[in-house]
């Protein structure tokens, strides 16, 4: 069964920091080792893995994807919020990591995001820790 | 052992609803608990999760990567396709569902999606869920 | 445990052809038939599939990044490498490939490179495989 953490946006786009609140939910787990799954389970959102320590970082990037899909483009989708399901396509809803000691295994820079692109929204995020079987 | 799903893509640039083909897929597997693991061993089309309510949000993928990965840039490739190959990496070809007695666990509006950007042509998915020794 | 794998990269931008490190490293486990997880721990960087048959194509993904997150945008981070940040979100720090027999499962086209943004730098890929109780 996984852990479904629960999160609030603060505006439109907005990418959260949830690293710590990942470790947390996994610290719980009787699973030490193996590899986390995260999982995203909305259309207008997504999950990033990227540098969590200059907060510059996640504004270029949320930049850089509205130069990537802008809201004026020839959308059809009723709703007007297509940039939004875009975005949500190119990071990606489904990541993981590896995990060794109930810890997550990141580089030196690295955090984990919620990308919020058609918020502030109640969200929520899907986590497993999984051991398995492997040739140890 | 993965399964293999085999596709028909309908037209040049094609996003095809498989979410029914890998429910049917997994419900033949004995593992009802897990994750599903999918991966498209083709280098010219994608796997995306996304909205498969409105048809609209589909087309309007296809329109932003389109934005994204012009025809016109200068690509050296001599097959014609670069722009296919580009959407594909953008996508990814490797994607993971979790899975709860057998059944896929997606989101309220998401849908998994086969996205060619070369055919029409004959496709596959492979498909592997799996069980694991975890926290229970 | 996972395995590290040691990469140098030879320019600032460089897709470097990691299908055999992989598979070298993958030849020692015990785990035959599976799924192997690969992970970048680096934040300009990426790991991507797609086809290493043709040279041209891995430029051509390349420029079309460069297309896209293009040096030129009114970035804020103050060390000039936010293109690389992006593109290493377009492209995934975490992929996975299944594996049979010992073997890497790639369609005929498909091999597994290791994207650098902001070289040659020394780097680093995790590595593992994991073989799991499934419906067998």
């Amino acid at each position: 069964m996984y852990i479904q953490i629960e999160l609030q946006t603060r505006s439109k786009v907005d990418l959260l920091d949830i690293t710590e609140k990942i470790q947390e939910a996994i610290s719980k787990e009787a699973a030490k080792d193996g590899v986390c799954f995260l999982f995203c389970p909305h259309t207008t959102a997504g999950i990033v893995l990227n540098e969590n320590w200059d907060p510059s970082v996640e504004k270029d990037i949320a930049m850089a994807l509205e130069h990537m899909a802008p809201d004026g483009l020839n959308y059809r989708h009723s709703e007007g919020n297509s940039p939004a399901h875009v975005k949500s396509v190119l990071l990606g809803s489904d990541h993981f990591i590896m995990v060794q000691e109930g810890t997550l295994q990141l580089g030196q820079w690295q955090g984990v995001f919620f990308a919020e692109f058609d918020g502030p929204r109640r969200r929520k995020v899907w986590v497993r820790v999984l051991s398995m079987v492997d040739s140890e």
